[in-house]
């Protein structure tokens, strides 16, 4: 296991399974846990400070509202901790992101948009392949058929619309 | 010494001086501290988590930008929590505002306006107050004496004026 | 009773009976009114000023929109006020939560998250445990309780995903 | 006298007195008065519930931050109410502009420009004219003065400019 | 008709027909226009300028987006004009508030709140009232039924939770 | 004289001046004139409506706040308008962004960032081009001389660095 | 063909294709195709520098988020390119917004409202008027049917009202 | 050389240099490159495309308003690309964070705070630090330093207040 990721709330979930589905692509490791910043500080400490110990190179954080949860990890880990902003009820993920990304001089969150869990789990997957050339491989493996997919997309379109104009 | 006060940064104590100012004015004991969520998680954790054993009744956070110091305050100790949010140099306090706000169900914090020390070491005082008559008088005559003048004010404003219309 | 709850309008009681069920909880007293800052001012007034006499020692205010009551409350009353912003039909509840929190020098509301009735209500707890060592024990357990079930439903997440990774 | 202003705090009067600029300059009498929907409450009640009585037939209201004290006004007198939101140190005049503004139903505050003095005036002068014919000729001529001024000042500048184009 | 109530579309008039209701009910007659500033300028033009000479005292504007008609109107009249900012599909409504009240020197607009269409028009009663006391009183009398109206559906909501508490 | 230029006050032209430049640069005629939708309709209406008879092809209309100038223009003539929003004293230009950009369908105005004159210009000049080979060339080497100015001061920022890494 | 349309995603069809009715009135060619700044970049590029070479004159590009797609166009030709921001899951279109409009000095893009895709597409054809005096023509009359459309339904609505009042 | 930074513009080298500082604290070695998204594309597009080849590790992009060359970055390599949104004259830099970190799936940029230089370069190191030992090292004792300078602020201010209190 690679990745660490931490949810602020069980509802986060379904944003976060779609990270998994990333890594799940990349035949890279994970473990997801529920912890709080504010709720369960201990658990929350705990992980933190023991992920490098556990072989842990990448944290991934999802929390919404007032979202603590990466500034926390980036406090206790030297690890890299990439923040997911989640959108809640309110406000629309502004609270969310700005909470996640302005972070003060010297405790960095890698932040991703709001929502956006696929990235999150691909900038975890280029950082860890910033030492593992195969996976470097799989990430331009995964842009260019991103690419493919796109431009078939685009030709599907236009023979489509083949006629009217 | 009944008030905690904890600041992100020693920056932060031109604002927050002032809410030292309003607490020596009503005769409330407090210590103030430089301790910061993010860079020194340690001693914000036991700030918080010895706060209640010291005989500290009260705790203010100020901090800025993305500002966790009020949760991770209000994550350790049940004594109510007052965030006060510093306004950085880059939007305007709204950020600052936003993440000291936003808090999850489960872990309030009592935020003011973004700067609004005065406002912050009067909210200490009022909660004391709850159990201390003598603090509930002195807020009452705190309250009378704006009243008193603010509209001395308006009366000399109004002398000031006198003739023109 | 030791809380007084004021609302705007009727249609925020969706909203303020979390609160309701969190000081039940507690077993703490509370009164909860419809009360307008701007169409009741008189009834506003009234009860602001007649709060602390009646043995009231909190009020939480809820309101939407330019929301004011927070303000009259402790413009009236030596008291603690929670203002709890109230998210409308338009600005996702900006316009609450400005209309609450950015209150002048002098004239503090305890601002808690947009529609966050729960930690309205666990302020007030909160602050009302400031004489009263066994509540201050309640809000201790609260504290553990909640950690505890986090903790579980991170047990219980953990064993849902057993085996796939 | 028929246009009461009321400003929060003497600070607003360095924008409140472009207001009186422009009464002055229709002929139109105002009294001017530093009154605190917060923190002189019951100056603000008197205020807005003996305006009517006193003759004033409009109200201008200056406030900034969490600016309540157009509405107190609005909800204590049947005359019209001019809301003039005033830019603070913080949040560019949206909270100022929100407070004001965003009054729930039944209560109207007639908000003009964020730090707009001037029109606050100059609405305050349309509304006496609904009565007034000498007061609308007045405001038509004030528009046409402003027109020719604009055009006058269109004219210089392409003159100024001859030559080159 | 004292009353000319515009708005730009007539998709608008879901919103417009809330201010028709308040008008109908303080029995002042009103005409209501479809014009657009963007699609009919010369039917928006003719209508300001038309505006007093047919004897229209107060004219009401509704639009959405780049809320502009309020301001053509404003341009065109002597007449005092109050601006209805309408929700659109994006934005959230800030588009068309901002538009609508941040009006240059000499141009006012009386800007109510975003769909706030019964307060245009109450506001449009309470400027009419400047030179009719039966109207006054209406208001008067209006104001006093919302407040009986409050305190009674508070004096229900206490009696429905009798017993409880 | 293909541009007609249009500024709601003369306070504008310290930014309007730089779009001058623009078009003085690649040789194309303009005119500059104070014209303001609110101010002066009757000039704006005269200017927008002879635009195209006076042989002029593109618009630019620079104003700030509840910027409904360029508006104006797009609503009395078939020729492209190019919306300019300025920032003002408030806001921050968003209040001018929004007022300019966000027009209903049928009247588009091509906006172009707050206080971007430079840009107004050169897309004026693209637009000009569609029918001018020649100024279409003068697009390409405007294009070509600013990337190679670019590549200039990057390879000089790279000498100056010569040496430390 | 005269007008290339670009849109980052297959799911900006449902906006895009009000874009291809509006053309598709004016009898003006255009060709759609799916290419994504970030996804396809080469695509993007190739795209955009080709435009010219294939007889392009406007190009209009659609994108949501963080919307590169106009400016990738606008830095590879000189044919002016139209930005049309579009409203994605979160933060209401204001991302979409400020990403295409707040382009830096040199790189103009002419953006339209949030979601405004026939105004693209009107943009698109008042620019190819520029040389095209039947099109002139036609948006000259497109402008007066909808005048007359909206004169229409402002009688249709007044007749319908006939008699209440 | 690992880590490559490009900037906007020559005037974003204000912020940047911080980030050479804390690159050049940790021994780390980078190169600094003006290219531009809009104005050098090229060269913008040949950088990002022979980074990976030319030994680059990690890509840190500073830009603003519409900040789009970290986007481009990630458009062109597989590397991780950090996003440094800088702010500029207008809208506080909202416009650059919302144009940097809201990447559609597929294209991540790991975005740090406005103007958070020194945390862009911290996290470019933490990412190098994967697969450095000594890197990572290097980061838990930046950390620890950073944590004893705060505790002796901390200790520097207690002493400088003993006595007061």
């Amino acid at each position: 296991m690679k990745v660490g990721i931490v949810m602020g709330s069980k509802s986060d979930y379904a944003v976060v399974s779609r990270a998994e589905g990333v890594l799940d692509a990349f035949g890279v490791g994970y473990k997801t846990r529920i912890v709080s910043a504010h709720r369960t500080p201990s658990a929350a400490e705990a992980f933190s400070k023991g992920a490098e110990g556990e072989g842990l190179e990448v944290i991934i954080a999802a929390a919404g509202k007032a979202a603590h949860l990466a500034g926390v990890m980036a406090a206790n880990t030297p690890l890299p901790v990439i923040g997911l902003p989640v959108k809640s009820s309110t406000l629309d993920g502004l609270d969310s992101l700005l909470s996640t990304v302005q972070m003060p001089k010297g405790v960095p969150v890698a932040t991703v948009a709001i929502d956006g869990a696929e990235n999150a789990a691909l900038l975890a997957v280029q950082i860890l392949a910033v030492k593992d050339p195969g996976l470097r491989e799989a990430v331009r493996e995964y842009k260019a058929t991103m690419e493919r997919e796109i431009m078939q997309a685009d030709r599907e379109f236009q023979d489509g619309k083949q006629g009217p104009h």
